[in-house]
């Protein structure tokens, strides 16, 4: 009985943006791996990952990139998950590592959940690990010299997809609170914050540890910016 | 007018324990950093991070344990905090480097938050970089094998020091919970989750990502664990 071994599928989490914020341990596997994979770039833009990973992959690593639509409909995006999960067996089933490069941690609201529960729903034979990697409210509060969390405080951490009486809720429960990706949906935050009487408790990091990092300590005077799609915002809900 | 320059602090958070999951950043800044600091182990073993960073540091560094007293009173903490504060500064008044380790990340539950505040307010002119690191939960979430969130679920984080009614409440208000540092309380967690029915879809991570890491995927048959001190809880309240 002969078989071809398979190869293994690495999810690596590359962190927030800034190349050297990868780990020892994701950069080797990155630079291990015959075939490197990434969510493709929008209309034509390199994406954050593989921005990210330039640097540190090789002519010789084929360089495979992935497509995941930004849409809501469960079809569509199943559609683009199936996709991408044949392509990585094409290399998996020739015995071939590939290793996944996810801008941020591939646990915390991450493309490489979807794409391994797809491989392991098509393949079950898959052979898959993870990598974790620094995610973008810890840069955030790294490059805003603040901390995130100390002693007792209790965290509420709310994607880009929610309702104001969720964030409400969550001002009631929390003492720090992150929304990410916040851009959608700012200007009703921005009530919310003001009504609370904590815009200046409140902080924003466009595009964290990258070099168009921008910053926003206190919101009085920022009712109405316009925000990149990779903007965090952490509010100090209680005093520490 | 003559003057020494200051040296930096460096807060480098060098992740859950596995020193490859350092960053490259954070190991570029322990490696040059004249003197490495961290906390002290208690009775005389070795930390966490003195344990991660011990083959990336070279016997020319000066090594400098504080000492970070695990109480509850606040006078017994500021005390310390204060002490390690003016060690810090006084190789940072001499021009040097002081490049501090800390587990995990340096923004999330971090003693170093406690030594940046106290350094900026005993010596305003402090000049101070922290470098994010991964945190344990992220490294749970891997080692488990599970996204620790997707979507559009919320997340709520806890640490050690909580009631059972504050957990009744996250339970009611977040898609996915974590409980830090769970081991002191964890009769009483089990009790609250096995009346919400939750044993069977709560994780358990003894120290992630370190040569003694435990695993428990569904709680059911443990209702009376010795837990370490670095155990983590991952609580999937409503199905992804």
């Amino acid at each position: 009985m002969t078989q071809t071994s398979l190869g293994t599928l690495y999810g690596l989490g590359i962190g927030p943006g800034d190349p050297e914020l990868i780990t020892l341990k994701a950069l080797r596997h990155l630079q291990a791996a015959p075939v490197v994979a990434f969510p493709a770039g929008l209309k034509g833009q390199l994406g954050v990952a593989q921005r990210a990973i330039a640097s540190w992959i090789s002519p010789q690593q084929r360089q495979l990139p992935l497509s995941f639509p930004y849409v809501q409909n469960q079809a569509e995006l199943e559609s683009a998950w199936q996709q991408a999960a044949h392509q990585v067996w094409g290399y998996l089933q020739q015995g071939q590592d590939v290793a996944f490069a996810s801008e941020g941690d591939i646990s915390f609201y991450s493309t490489f959940t979807y794409l391994a529960q797809t491989l392991q729903h098509l393949y079950p034979q898959s052979q898959i690990e993870a990598v974790p990697g620094v995610c973008s409210p810890l840069a955030a509060a790294a490059a805003l010299g603040i901390p995130l969390t100390i002693q007792a405080q209790k965290l509420a951490v709310l994607p880009a997809l929610y309702a104001p009486t969720q964030i409400t809720q969550a001002l009631a429960w929390a003492d720090v609170i992150v929304l990410m990706k916040v851009s959608s949906v700012y200007a009703a935050v921005w009530s919310i914050l003001q009504t609370h009487q904590l815009l200046e408790r409140s902080f924003i990091v466009e595009n964290a540890t990258r070099s168009d990092q921008v910053i926003y300590a206190g919101l009085s005077q920022y009712r109405d910016l316009k925000l990149p799609y990779f903007s965090l915002l952490i509010v100090q809900v209680k005093p520490t």
